[in-house]
């Protein structure tokens, strides 16, 4: 895949502001650009500047001035996509921006594609693909937990540790496949017990990063939390008291379904996504027993349970709410449950306290606001955070996901090989299907179907 | 007014893009951003480097990298506000913009007031009052006519045209004050007739700017276009019909009430609003007549008034229909009236052509979008847009359109007293007065009253 045309795109959100930047790449955009630039200094060239400078001129058309703007350049190979790049601040009018945008595409530019830009980093060498990745997740990111596992893998942490596992990898093929032209002779280059130490680094950082996925999906995609409970036990008050303190995200992000979740709120850096459900209760009736299997498919979803139920009319339905606890406890004995009796401020909490016997009882106020705080602490010490704070690899994205899986299976083969002693054109075909696996996350291995895929989920103008 | 702190505000829309941009502006700009800037290059400080031009780094609180950015550099006066600035595009995560402007907050920024860059733009001499209301015009543009029209006072054309009148005047009073402390000598150090000559020329030029708000209110706002037609004549296909053809713009100003108000579109980059009506049928109901009421408030306010009616039902309503047209020309003999004969794709027209005989009589089909075009050619030749393609002065702003009317009134009171032999003190009076409103336009003479007023109008970040 090679693209050396110009492309044009908006770089800011769409809609009006008071500037909007449109970006230009590719081997012909400053003398483009310069063709439709009046600099304020006469006589100015865009072509004769240095780069990362910036120049005050207007864009204009035959004799219309279209707009006073800012023009910042940046000559290929230092900027973004390795090419050269024109970014263009105008007024943020969109009628101002879309007039600019079709001025170029009628004079050799055309229109990015979504994640072009990025795409062009990735062909260009100024980033790996899994760095490339990270951009978006970037850009997605709402919550501090998010936002410092996209940086870093953005920085190269992730993909830095798995290109160097590879090149000694590959350091060992090479000598492997050396002694296959030598069969004859029966020679060893590979030593074999630093290659079953190699080996084995590797299935531990392999088994490390793979682990790592179920925290790192869970901060990309916030965790679920599936709420159990009859009406008017005060769920939406619940929720409101939780959002009252912590600011409230709201997903905007195109494509994603998400029809059951109620509310997306952010503990301390961490997002949770509270599910909120029909409940569980007995019943004849052929609707809500519909409901109640609803409820049990959306607890299989969720990471943690919150069973939640009205303190002040515990008495009269301590039996069904035991029933109903224990139900949760018996199909999903796995999944941390929270119990919690509302509405505590309005009634006498000794009998609950006496009857039910639970490692992770609340007793709370949703509506005085009394025991939320012990709520938070309870769903954040489900989550192992520590990775997090050690600022410990995390893998966050389904592809490296799959990647590390089918390359651990491979280095399993090949361990096995080694102590079976196969021999050694056996063991070099498992060992390059591993390698290739690893450049698949790095990119070092890519098909034009596989980028088409990443790049087709950024936004347009990165 | 004197603003020496440091502002931080976003610039570009809200919401989630390929980048966004934060902009500082204020004597401390660039060491503040420096504080938290680690540059690619070791030990690059942005403190010591030239004006105009970009680096690449990452903004750090302690050791948390909150994102890569590029950071741009102006250093007052060449800046946009005239003070030092920098301007950080980070990635178009709401959360990193947050995190960034916060962190800035925490240490010695303020957030930016409405309008408040462009203020200190005016402030510090970069830029004159009419100027600055002309970049808010042009953030707000939405089609070829309203941006041409902020574009040219943007960039002068209009405050350029007062200032030197204004000086001539000046330079007139400062002789005329003269002559008053050689009172007891009666002589005349103003030129009588140049002075008269002068008013006639200020005379003109202000009738001609006044005269122009007409069409620059109307450039600016759309010319409103009342639609009366009973029910099915089919109002809705007629503006699909125009629509289809052309760019339609919805208005998202915050604050414009615009509840009547069916489609807004651009013909020729002329903006026009659709007004739907209710219709002028006689009847006796109650709740219709207060329909009708409306009606003819909507034709108020409209600057064109389109009646359409049914062609296939013309003969059964042929005095019905007389009778409306009737009333309204009776009732507006100054409005522009288009009559539409719709659905003439169904039926024969003769009868139509026979015995309706108005100027502006058009025989179409919204549906087959036949005589669509004879029917935006009509509303354009009502619309004087000759000032508009000479590229002469309009004035678009109700503040100068006012200033202008007070400045004419003095200027008018001075030629009297110049006829009237009126004495140098008395004639001065009317002078300062009418020299006081031209700078109220150009912000020569400024409040801060006025300057809340104008900025408050502008978004956050210009």
């Amino acid at each position: 895949m090679v693209l050396n045309d110009t492309i044009i795109a908006l770089a800011t959100p769409s809609g009006a502001g008071a500037i909007a930047v449109i970006r230009v790449s590719g081997p012909d955009a400053i003398s483009l650009v310069n063709s439709f630039f009046n600099s304020i200094k006469d006589g100015k060239e865009l072509t004769e500047q240095k780069s990362h400078t910036i120049h005050l001129g207007h864009i204009v058309e035959d004799k219309r001035t279209i707009d006073q703007v800012l023009v910042s350049i940046f000559k290929g190979p230092n900027s973004y996509t390795g090419e050269n790049i024109v970014e263009i601040s105008c007024h943020g009018s969109t009628y101002i921006q879309q007039e600019i945008i079709q001025l170029f595409l009628r004079n050799g530019c055309r229109m990015a594609e979504a994640g072009e830009f990025t795409l062009r980093a990735f062909l260009n060498g100024k980033i790996d693909l899994s760095q490339a990745e990270a951009v978006a997740d970037l850009i997605a990111s709402d919550n501090a937990a998010s936002h410092q596992v996209a940086m870093q893998q953005m920085r190269g942490g992730f993909s830095n540790e798995i290109k160097l596992l590879r090149e000694e990898l590959l350091n060992f093929a090479s000598l492997i496949e050396l002694e296959l032209d030598f069969a004859e002779e029966d020679v060893e280059f590979a030593d074999r017990t630093q290659f079953e130490n190699l080996l084995n680094r590797i299935q531990t950082v392999l088994k490390r990063l793979i682990d790592s996925f179920a925290v790192g999906n869970v901060i990309k995609n916030g965790i679920p939390v599936a709420i159990v409970g009859a009406p008017n036990v005060g769920k939406s008050t619940l929720l409101n008291a939780l959002l009252n303190e912590e600011r409230a995200i709201v997903s905007d992000i195109a494509g994603t379904t998400r029809d059951t979740i109620e509310d997306e709120l952010v503990i301390q850096g961490i997002g949770f996504r509270f599910i909120d459900t029909a409940g569980i209760r007995e019943t004849e009736d052929v609707v809500e027993s519909i409901g109640i299997k609803k409820t049990f498919e959306k607890i299989v979803q969720a990471q943690v349970v919150i069973y939640l139920f009205d303190a002040s009319h515990y008495a009269e339905n301590s039996k069904l709410i035991t029933v109903e606890i224990e139900k949760i406890k018996n199909q999903f004995p796995q999944k941390p449950l929270i119990i919690i009796a509302n509405k505590v401020d309005t009634t006498d909490a000794s009998l609950i306290k006496s009857e039910l016997h639970y490692e992770h009882l609340l007793l709370l106020s949703a509506k005085e606001k009394t025991g939320i705080d012990e709520l938070k602490n309870t769903l954040l010490q489900f989550i192992n955070t520590g990775q997090l704070r050690n600022n410990e690899t995390i893998v966050t994205n389904g592809r490296h996901y799959d990647a590390l899986l089918k390359a651990l299976e491979e280095i399993e083969k090949v361990q096995l090989g080694l102590n079976d002693g196969l021999s050694g054109d056996l063991l070099a075909i498992d060992i390059r299907q591993a390698l290739y696996y690893f450049g698949e996350i790095t990119g070092e291995v890519t098909s034009d179907d596989l980028l088409g895929n990443i790049f087709a989920n950024f936004c347009i103008g990165k």
